[in-house]
């Protein structure tokens, strides 16, 4: 279950979390660390953090965008302490690991963390299938980066080790990457129909994103989707 | 519930865990910190790595032994990888946030973490009624300090903010204090009896210790023992 699960930190500032993330990642068996951006990286403090976890830093993809880190996966959630403007289905952690367990055999799977400060932005959100939120103190919600991946990673891990009695395996999901060659396909047809203004387009395809990333649509599903358009326009 | 729980890090080498734990803690929406023996603190990487949590630190009790830590418990749990020699009852981070939540309403409870490298001692085991296990990958146990008690906290919090249905009030357990006063009593008359040969004690009184630990006494019946020991040496 675990092996198909990666964690994204994204433009992490301080090095030692990355090193303390490997850590906590392979204390709960977790062996796949993303990189896209960070400012540090490789990094002696890293090194030092892991402690006996640098074979994940060594092994770790560094990447310059998150839809390169992510082009495989089939189901993204996005870790965040705050609701958001247009709202993902929000998860608690151990609702998370449910959701990832009854996908993980079959399915490539992306947990996203945001820089430390900012945590993630609407962007990176809309990538996202759901919303992870650690619950913590209102008086004091800022968790340490590589502490909010260690409470993530250890629901996984219980999940992992007893795993829930009744499984139903759902269908395959299109991709990340076929996911946004659809958005591309579709902004291109909306622009070109002048349904968005590229100078202007406010949240328009946000909120489509949204949508489907809500369905969670299979690969056969976007091609017809892409069929729609393309029968649309002519 | 979380208002009578505290963290006792015992004879920590690293200033930024004891930080990071601070940190963890109040995420969590623990606050009472027992430092027994830090090796150093206070300290300006402890308050670094504290971040927002410096009043946890500013407020932590420091004292010399784990008898004075924790003389007003009456509940002692102590985290530990290993399988002890003299086994307690294990418990999983869960099921000891189960256990916690029935008594933490009207009883003092503390959490023992041992020094990094070496965990708790023997010695500090004794002193404990439960030992809680973190689940971790067999091929990488060692979890760092403050993600050890992060883990901890967590599923605190989430007892805390979801109790159990089914919440029998226990009665109320004599604390550690006068548990160590009933044990010295016992030792003394077991040595004048040449019971124990103070020479080589071998393990007689952990082992009693354990028995009346795993019994947890009410102050009431602590009397009585003592009551029976004063009349059987009479």
């Amino acid at each position: 279950l675990l092996n198909n699960i990666r964690i994204v930190l994204l433009h992490t500032t301080h090095p030692g979390n990355i090193g303390a993330t490997a850590r906590a990642m392979k204390n709960m068996g977790l062996e796949r660390l993303y990189l896209v951006k960070p400012k540090h990286f490789p990094n002696s403090e890293a090194e030092a953090r892991a402690s006996g976890a640098t074979d994940i830093l060594e092994n770790a993809v560094v990447s310059d965008t998150l839809g390169d880190a992510i082009a495989d996966c089939q189901l993204i959630i996005g870790t965040s302490a705050r609701e958001r403007s247009l709202p993902l289905p929000l998860l608690t952690p151990r609702d998370c690991s449910s959701v990832i367990s009854r996908e993980a055999d079959s399915a490539q799977i992306a947990i996203l963390f945001g820089e430390e400060r900012t945590g993630l932005t609407n962007e990176q959100i809309d990538y996202c299938h759901y919303q992870v939120m650690i619950p913590a103190n209102d008086a004091y919600q800022s968790l340490n980066l590589a502490a909010a991946v260690q409470i993530i990673a250890y629901e996984l891990r219980i999940a992992a080790i007893s795993p829930p009695a009744n499984q139903n395996a759902s269908p395959a999901s299109a991709t990340a990457s076929e996911m946004e060659a659809f958005y591309s396909h579709l902004q291109q047809v909306l622009i070109e129909k002048k349904f968005i203004d590229p100078e202007q387009p406010k949240r328009l395809m946000p909120k489509l994103r949204r949508l489907f990333t809500r369905a969670r649509p299979e690969p056969e599903e976007v091609n017809i989707l892409r069929g729609v358009i393309s029968a649309l326009i002519k």
